[in-house]
């Protein structure tokens, strides 16, 4: 599979690393660059990440074999609502998006026409720098990418964004959007909300430097997501809040649990939830190598 | 200042490296180990870390400038209890629990009549792995020890603690029993409980197995240290569950926040708090450099 022009929406970490690793499987001959910023797009064409540089759907989207949206998913909405009245019968078109309900209902809402090729995708990679000069040819290689095909995708549509992402040396996977949204609730957004709430509670404190002063290396890497960038997880808590809050409700039930152990100063039952928890993340750590 | 006589009560990774780095520095002549386990007292005498082990109090302790207790707080009860008939008058004493109200409680339900000379210590430091093996003339260089007098202290008690700490290279540092525990509940008690919490809420669920596979690099920082000691954790969350109790409320407090901020899709509600705990976490994480 050739795709001979792929538009790619959003050509900074995501987008640029995609465009880098479809060039250099042989898998895409031209690639356009489309942003809502001159500046970006320029820094992506000198660096050779994209072929051509364009701010006009109209034109970009014109013969297009492929669409990747790889912008934040605050941005999604406006992206197709802009993109939706010049996208070809033939493209196929997939997303990076980090959350796929919210995905699927703008979807829905603006691709309705186009449902057979619009398949949803969020590949499970980052890093701490964003921007085109962030962009790696091996971003994915060895990391998942999660498909959420709706109903009404074609089968041609599903094996071209399976392909797509396959020969950025991704490792292949699928779900329904609501249990991808779940998923990624409990061991990806709930943790970040975490960790930004500790550290915000405790900046805020009069004593906040003497307390910061004493953190360690325990507190370094449990805050370390509290680093990651507020506007980019604003929108994934918004995105996903209805999964996100069921997460969080479970989360705060267990925390209930731990204070009734801690005030009644029950050791036992506290060492028993420790060693349970010491377990599991021991394997895992083990299984993941 | 040379100790003639130092006895190290629990000769693992804290009182092992203790008993290295006194030698090293020459402030120790003789070393004497005391524990439970013969065992681990053979080991630690076979790796050259202590020159004598004892398992019997009363020897152990006649002639001795300096006594540390390092075991588990869980245990320094009985082993204060064991050790106090036995005291010198002249014993400089010190321990180097995880918390210190509990610590000082027992100080003065055993030491009371030798209050001025025990001196209550934290040394922040610590590593993965336990027991004489683990043990590094270097555990304490450059780590910092808080020393948490007592009113009754004598000033050269106070010195003499300081001194052994200074000589192990550690950043001396100072508060009362309270304050110590009050930060220590929030930089670090809260953060492993709030840890062990999730990872155990994860593994109880029936779909716990995929969960875990799509955990990425957040996950990972954000769940070490639930791989941290259960019983050791147990020991600290109950001696210090006051403090830690106060903490978990506030943080339940700035839950239910954010809670409120994700109920109401909330985003700049929700940005501005990640956004300071982000510019609070970057900032720290320069200073630490």
């Amino acid at each position: 599979m050739v795709f001979d022009r792929v538009v790619v929406a959003g050509v900074g970490l995501i987008g640029g690393s995609f465009a880098l690793a479809l060039k250099a499987a042989g898998v895409a001959r031209h690639i356009v660059g489309v942003g809502r910023r001159k500046e970006t797009l320029d820094e992506a064409l000198a660096l050779g990440i994209i072929d051509e540089a364009s701010v006009d759907w109209a034109s970009a989207l014109r013969g297009a074999d492929f669409l990747l949206l790889a912008m934040p998913v605050g941005q999604m909405e406006n992206v197709m609502a802009a993109a939706a009245p010049h996208l070809e019968p033939h493209t196929i078109v997939t997303d990076a998006g980090s959350t796929k309900s919210d995905v699927v209902d703008a979807i829905y809402r603006y691709f309705g026409s186009r449902l057979a090729n619009v398949v949803p995708s969020h590949p499970i990679a980052g890093a701490e720098k964003s921007g085109p000069s962030a962009a790696r040819v091996d971003l994915f290689r060895h990391r998942k990418v999660v498909v959420t095909p709706l109903e009404q995708n074609a089968p041609h549509a599903i094996e071209a964004v399976r392909a797509a992402w396959a020969a950025c040396g991704a490792e292949l996977h699928q779900m329904t959007p609501a249990e991808h949204d779940g998923v990624f609730a409990a061991v990806s957004h709930l943790p970040h909300l975490l960790a930004f709430g500790l550290v915000d509670d405790l900046a805020r404190r009069p004593n906040a430097e003497q307390l910061f002063d004493y953190a360690a290396s325990g507190f370094r890497d449990f805050t370390r997501i509290a680093g990651s960038h507020p506007e980019m997880w604003r929108d994934i808590c918004v995105a996903n809040r209805m999964a996100l809050l069921k997460e969080l409700d479970a989360y705060v039930a267990e925390l209930a649990r731990l204070r009734e152990l801690l005030d009644a100063g029950d050791g036992a039952g506290l060492e028993k939830i420790f060693a349970c928890a010491r377990e599991a993340r021991t394997a895992w750590g083990e299984r993941r190598g």
